[in-house]
């Protein structure tokens, strides 16, 4: 089964002034995480405002994605939707086009109360493309469904292509036992930038997010300090990047973390209602917090700078 | 504006056994609307699985309720989507093709935190449609969004077809404020059917729900009893219909009431997934407690049994 | 058993400038309250700030109101305590000292996850006393336990001297089911002010508040009204009432209330921490706005006023 | 001001089966403590089920352990109270008494709803004993007070003997952040033994727990092996640590974690109500799981088997 190591970024969807989705931009960002030595790319997931876009918008960036990715990126590309009959048509769409995998995420409105009826809908999900490995997306904190991961692994195995878990919640004993399960039977990508080096502590070999987009260096260069025994220094960059985070919060969010993309010179545009654009002068505030920060750690010139001597 | 009195019943979307919607019963539920004195139908709501249809089974919906009331029944299509574009897209055509209103509820996944983004989102949604009267449907503990609605009222002045308030919620101090606000501007009809009769006693006028698709009768009596000021008789018949309720919320809750449609002769079939369809001696059990429940009440064989004489 | 009918108010808890309890107070409340019509007391509840208290304290103001009531009230004592020693501590002392009832809540650090522990829990508190009717008291806002109170009902029969619930949450459902509960087997005091009405419409026949403390005449012309049919007079006066509350709300919460107490010429000076003051600017507002609301209703000159003729 | 490294233990109250204190163990658990390499105990915290204590029965527990201590271990008291006059009473008892801390956590009824109100809180609360070290202790999941630690840490520089935090909440960035506001100014000790690697990974140098209290040997060792850059065998215990954990969660809780306590030969005996003392037969599984585990890691023959040689 599909294990993903390293970092995997989520990437913002480009949008025009106008709104609408701005394709010819895709290509410059699969050619960044290349460059960047990001290793995958999680497709119209929360960053990419993947459930705020139509159908007929989802597929064609998965389509972009998949091509500008040239196989040198894994592309997973998250099919939630409340239709299951709208989410079968994209899972089919993506496995058809190459995707390395699909995820969803459990349903907001109708939820979901406990994990068998999770791992049912797991099945039925996973079932729209059987050979294409799929990922279970756990993030509470958007969907208010917070049911143990751990519990869901034990109810899975007669989903053939379940795949793991995307872990985009700050509950690290859960995701230690889930990383944990038979062995490691699963794999369990961890979600959340901000705490990544604890992540690592915990075991994770591969996370997926949004910040990732722009910042991946830096976080490789934790996993290198962290793999080659250097504690203090991850520690030193992992509390560079919570603080990077802890601004771009500060200044709007997920929209703020959007437009701090500009920094690697690439414009994302605005961002879907209800989501809100950040103003101009906020946008100007973060690029001006992130070409400061990019330039004092050496990442504006050379992306490859952190990387171990 | 528009001004939705009575009893509004949320219909159940009709399915076969596959899952797909059974069209063709939608003519026998909208007659039985109408012999049952019914006055409207809030179309693809939650009781109608709205959002776990497509987009296209939406407007095949929207399309066959408008046709099969004819002009007897006041038609509310509920348009929300999380894509913004697909919402307008359900907006325009149930506006073109007759609907009285439409209405959206605030998103479920990225939620909205406060009221001044939530009047911009529905200015927004209802600008889609700017001829057709446009509901905001209140309900929390579906989407997690609790914003005071008297607050929303005040800024919505400049949402020309603003038209009220589907208010499913229990707080009926806010209730009573909203359909208070500016000597009643705006239409804040009630949808908790449990407590239909407190709602009467804040001033209600109108009220959507879905155990009024087989028990409309026995709310226009409590209304009835209500407006001729024979409270004993009104407390009476609502504590019969909020323990009918608890039956069915213990049978299984929403798919447990729509399964007691049968007891009025029309099968709705199964539930989407999230929702659990009941089981079939669930569903049994269902009937027969329907069957002692409208026999004992005198509903089945003369719908208008309850009108005072 | 006992059973509380009409307005029981929850008294403030008057305290001077130095925050110590000012004892001296409560008989001119306790006078205020008989000539008012409110038939009981329940002390040291939410709005006394009776866990803001000592044990000395809340024993010495029990004392303070049964001495004051001189039978002329039905005192219910709050007892309330992490510590089921100090509890039953308090307890024992209010039934020594002739309460006619008291009343816990579920606590709110260590909580309770299911209705037969709480059951247990109520159990034990009530063998304190076993001859003195005990209620539970539910709110869930303060405490975060939820659980349905239909349910409790049926585990409390091995309870003696279980009398009843103060039920302060706005689920009017579970209201209704539980004041039904086996032919009205209990007294299900009803405790938000604010939808007074709604609560008579469920069959309410006590409630027990903070505004009932300066302005019970209001309400038992709402009682009045609504038992002669008036409706439409009943539904003017709540009204007025919900919308004094929302301006006090806003004002400042309970402290607002509190400091409210002023326009019937008794301060209850300043609350504990970490209940928040209100400022002396606010105070005046609130006066102001009290005064020229009761002046508005006849309030003031008479406090039969809205007896019906 | 204070600064309290390495493991520090919440100890269990001992009790008898009459629910009575066993004063007379806490000898024995000091004695223990010390032998395995505890630097601290917290006492009467939400292990020590302080809440659930007479103020007297804290006094004296307070009183025994800074006895048995005999400077040897840095001594916490937990002194949170929901009156004021009560805590500050306990506050000074310990610093009469010669505790090295106080501690308070927010109240969980009346409930703080911003970041400057409770430094205010904490303000007043340290007051009471302005000499002695004062910690506030974060804990959401039993108060449901979740606001971000360090908004609290710049607000606080008025209070002189604000000491620091004791963090117990998986929301590692706060943690973090808190940990290195303004070069590390404040004590922040991490509250989850279940996470408690991935918070030295994020800097942490103390933890407070309850696990602790018998597997102190296990947490130095994976503090040794953190130290000394060994982190795969830090992994290897950590998952042990909190496999440990989980397998006591399912069998109970935090009673489950008292009862076993017996595994070190100290019986501390039934919990208070609310909690729940687990059963007979789920007492035997945790002692003989606790023996399994112990002895398959060398603990029970020799506390320091784990020392790095």
């Amino acid at each position: 089964m599909l294990r993903l190591k390293g970092i995997i970024a989520a990437p913002f969807t480009p949008m025009k002034e106008d709104g609408s989705v701005n394709y010819s931009l895709i290509k410059e960002q699969a050619e960044l995480f290349v460059n960047d030595g990001i290793s995958g790319a999680f497709v119209c997931g929360t960053s990419g405002e993947g459930l705020l876009l139509t159908t007929e918008e989802r597929k064609k960036i998965a389509e972009a994605w998949l091509k500008a990715s040239a196989g040198r990126l894994k592309v997973v590309v998250h099919i939630s939707h409340h239709s299951l009959v709208e989410q079968a048509e994209l899972s089919k769409h993506a496995s058809a086009n190459g995707a390395d995998a699909v995820a969803i995420h459990a349903p907001s409105l109708f939820k979901i109360a406990n994990v068998d009826d999770l791992a049912e809908y797991c099945k039925v999900s996973a079932s729209a493309s059987p050979k294409t490995p799929f990922y279970f997306y756990h993030m509470p904190a958007m969907n208010n469904t917070a049911l143990p991961m751990i519990e869901l692994l034990k109810k899975v195995s007669n989903i053939p292509n379940f795949a793991g878990i995307k872990f985009t919640y700050e509950n690290i004993m859960d995701y230690s036992l889930s990383l944990n399960f038979e062995k490691g039977r699963y794999d369990v990508l961890f979600g959340r930038d901000e705490i990544f080096l604890s992540a690592l502590a915990a075991g994770a070999e591969g996370a997926v997010g949004s910040t990732y987009n722009f910042a991946a260096p830096l976080y490789l260069e934790i996993m290198n300090a962290f793999k080659s025994g250097n504690m203090k220094r991850a520690m030193e960059l992992q509390l560079k990047a919570t603080s990077m985070i802890e601004d771009l919060v500060k200044l709007g969010g997920l929209p703020a973390i959007k437009s701090a993309m500009r920094v690697r010179g690439i414009d994302c545009g605005p961002c879907r209602l209800p989501l809100k654009t950040v103003s101009a002068k906020n946008a100007d505030e973060i690029l001006k917090l992130m070409k400061n920060f990019m330039q004092k750690e050496g990442m504006l010139n050379d992306s490859k700078i952190y990387s171990v001597a």
